[in-house]
């Protein structure tokens, strides 16, 4: 009996849902991205469906740099990195002469990011350590409510993309728990996920550094060590969706090779799976880059994509508007 | 206006819980700890108290063994691991010499445990690699719904004490996210955890073996390498918690020293905070053991724990019910 009020008062929200919002995905154009998205859920939400699964397991996993966010001219963590290396100059006389520090204080980005991504993480990494967590998520907290993004003055929030913000709210509504699934800093992302994405920090994956609890004059802290403990990136994202959430998601979002993997473990397992792809296309609203970048390079997941039946968003075609700030 | 309807179905909801169920925790005597609980449960649900939480922040972490289900006479994961010893001892000649196995294959149990807690889950870890995760789920799936407890001859998903399934309940009916944060295996405990205890996967914590992403002839898998990843135990759990959480639970319930600094992290925290500690003192219907035991020792905290404001369950005088299957 309780059960089946609970069912009612239920079907009443989702219907009251329906009512308010009669596509869920306006900046989305009606293209064969939007109508597959749209099919896909309704295939394993819908109860009589050979496809459904239970609300339990919808778990979606999302990229960030590049399918949350925008992630150019550079990935937007490493922007705060040269600008804790610089608030941070004055204590490291040392940094001066000892790259790739002497370059981003000079402001040779070209040099300091010559030992590609795999060093730039290291970078971020070990100049993120040395404070508490506590600490750490106040330097976090500063920057990115004042820092601007060189590019369009924006704060790096409003760089996000609007089909996106769209598209987690729709799946959430549908019953989906979202993940972020990052190659960047899990601490970095925590404290404003939840605000702009609607992503709880306990549903955010990302590299880490080693950490250490520790009672300082009696009060408790976690410090933060100069040390790498995970590289969520390429082969370590199945690792630590596995880690994280301890089963296979059925739906996978991203933009790069790096995301590869991610796509591969999603969309092999059984029942329906969704994969998808941003292929950044449009240089007048956003960039375009895809198999030369060396930020958010897409090459492997170009070819091998539509073949394993991944949906390719081509952004200039697909979306209608990219970020919130376009929006009339 | 849609806000405030769901907010009427919502209060529907609530109210139709609270007349099914006037007692939340009958299997609780109407002692201290239930009292605290209680009182703790409506400070910081109640919208007009000063301790109100809002419901994303209400996050509450469980100790599993000794806490949720029983650990004597010795953890039951290691009864696992000695199955498994057994079950592989054909492949594995060199374990007839070899110590722990040699001791262990024996049923020698003293000398296979001489080397203390730390051994004990580095044996247990080292026992449950070189498989892939799909394939050690299986086995813990296999086992759990077959293995007998040697004392009760209970499967030992019923060794669960009835009291915590109904703490579990009524925390979550009260807007709480529930954690198990565990010295055992992560990948032991997620195959039953959400049937068992309501806690599904990407909320439990625990020790953890190295994994490594492979595709195996065409099919992706993830291995379990033989190479200890994480201790989740002692100053393991904040970390463990920081981690995968990413901010402080605002209840934590233990039975252990290797429980202590999850509570110490968690009543650190600013506002109304809540710890608590499961005292077996039953050796009628569970067992009694604190100070001098291997197994699930408590001293450190039950020495500082009440000073420290942590609520202390004698479980004989406070649990009216320790096991399901006592129920009348």
């Amino acid at each position: 009996m309780k059960g089946l009020f609970i069912k009612i008062l239920l079907s009443l929200l989702l219907f009251t849902n329906v009512s308010v919002a009669a596509d869920p995905l306006p900046s989305w154009n009606d293209t064969a991205p939007k109508k597959a998205i749209v099919a896909f859920v309704e295939q394993v939400t819908r109860e009589d469906s050979p496809d459904f699964v239970p609300v339990a397991k919808r778990i979606a996993t999302f990229d960030n740099d590049g399918t949350l966010w925008a992630e150019q001219p550079i990935y937007f963590q490493f922007l705060f990195a040269i600008d804790r290396v610089k608030a941070l100059a004055a204590l490291h006389p040392e940094w001066n002469t000892q790259e790739p520090f002497a370059s981003l204080l000079k402001g040779d980005m070209k040099s300091a990011l010559a030992g590609g991504e795999h060093a730039m993480l290291e970078i971020v990494m070990s100049t993120h350590a040395g404070m508490t967590t506590q600490a750490f998520e106040k330097i976090v907290t500063d920057w990115i409510t004042t820092a601007r993004h060189p590019k369009t003055g924006r704060l790096f929030t409003e760089m996000v993309y609007q089909p996106m913000l769209e598209l987690l709210a729709y799946l959430r509504a549908n019953g989906f728990k979202t993940f972020i699934v990052s190659g960047g800093g899990i601490e970095f992302m925590r404290p404003w996920t939840e605000e702009v994405y609607g992503i709880p920090p306990e549903q955010v994956i990302g590299s880490s550094v080693m950490t250490k609890y520790e009672v300082r004059d009696g009060k408790p802290v976690i410090a933060r060590l100069p040390e790498l403990n995970f590289i969520d990136d390429k082969a370590g994202k199945p690792v630590g969706i596995n880690q994280h959430i301890g089963r296979h998601p059925i739906m996978a979002f991203g933009n790069s090779d790096g995301d590869f993997e991610m796509l591969e473990w999603t969309t092999a397992g059984t029942g329906l799976r969704f994969g998808l792809l941003v292929h950044h296309t449009d240089e007048k609203r956003e960039w375009a880059y895809d198999r030369e970048s060396h930020i958010g390079r897409l090459d492997r997941g170009l070819d091998e994509g539509p073949r394993r039946g991944w949906t390719i968003v081509n952004m200039k075609d697909d979306w209608q508007v990219v970020f919130p700030f376009e929006k009339p």
